[in-house]
């Protein structure tokens, strides 16, 4: 994976960051350490539930979100961390055996005038299933290192 | 733990959710799933990084913020969902040890119109450490059932 520093990101440019099966057992693991409302947790409880069945916590498909983005282009990359989200919309259930890709379009580019040695990226995220609906999209902002020369 | 129902939220009202000890192995084991990024996952590396040791993903403090509030309020509660987050800020880091506290804000109840059983609240969610330093903020909204009577 190639080295990613601030100033390898230009505005409009679109990565795909790959994609992820989503398992009943993942979504289920997730929901009992993080989110145990009956629609993430049991299977069977959810049947009864506005979601009519089992459904990922919302801050599940925003990790997995992250996952790819790490594995795709922050892991090799100079990232200092976030200061947060913009906004976020779940816009669509995610089901046990979805396959979620993600995407991710940079908004802008902005380098920082107190600190030359780094600048931020806006961004915006997307998770999209097999079906080609969009079931999250998000805005937030990425601290990089720049480039050593 | 009373059912919580639409009814029974009122704007201004504020819930203390409980609190967490975070440890080194949650960070850890969190970071290895989902966000692999060296200062989440390394402590030695973590020494290294901006942050000057290791620090808890974002996604991972938004998790557990949602796991106190499911705790102290959703899990009797009529919830059936949220479309998304308005804005999250990470304001400071997340360390191992921390205890962190968790708090909501009501700032919006509203009807639905469209279905009479059900209702959207409008919340500030804080996530506070030991030291009184406010580590993330955000503003969400949620979907409730109305109360049956």
């Amino acid at each position: 994976m190639p080295e990613h520093t601030f100033d390898d990101f230009e505005a409009g440019r679109v990565y795909a960051l790959g994609s992820k099966v989503v398992t009943e057992d993942e979504i289920v693991a997730f929901a009992r350490q993080f989110d145990p409302q009956p629609f993430h947790l049991d299977p069977e409880a959810a049947k009864d539930s506005v979601f009519g069945g089992l459904i990922a916590s919302g801050w599940h498909t925003g990790a997995m979100w992250m996952r790819l983005y790490v594995d795709s282009l922050l892991g090799g990359a100079s990232g200092q961390g976030s200061s947060g989200i913009e906004e976020l919309r779940w816009l669509a259930p995610v089901r046990p055996g979805d396959t979620l890709s993600g995407r991710l379009i940079v908004l802008e580019v902005t380098s920082s005038e107190s600190h030359p040695d780094r600048g931020t990226i806006r961004i915006r995220g997307e998770m999209v299933n097999q079906d080609g609906v969009t079931v999250m999209t998000m805005v937030s902002r990425g601290r990089f290192a720049r480039r050593q020369n």
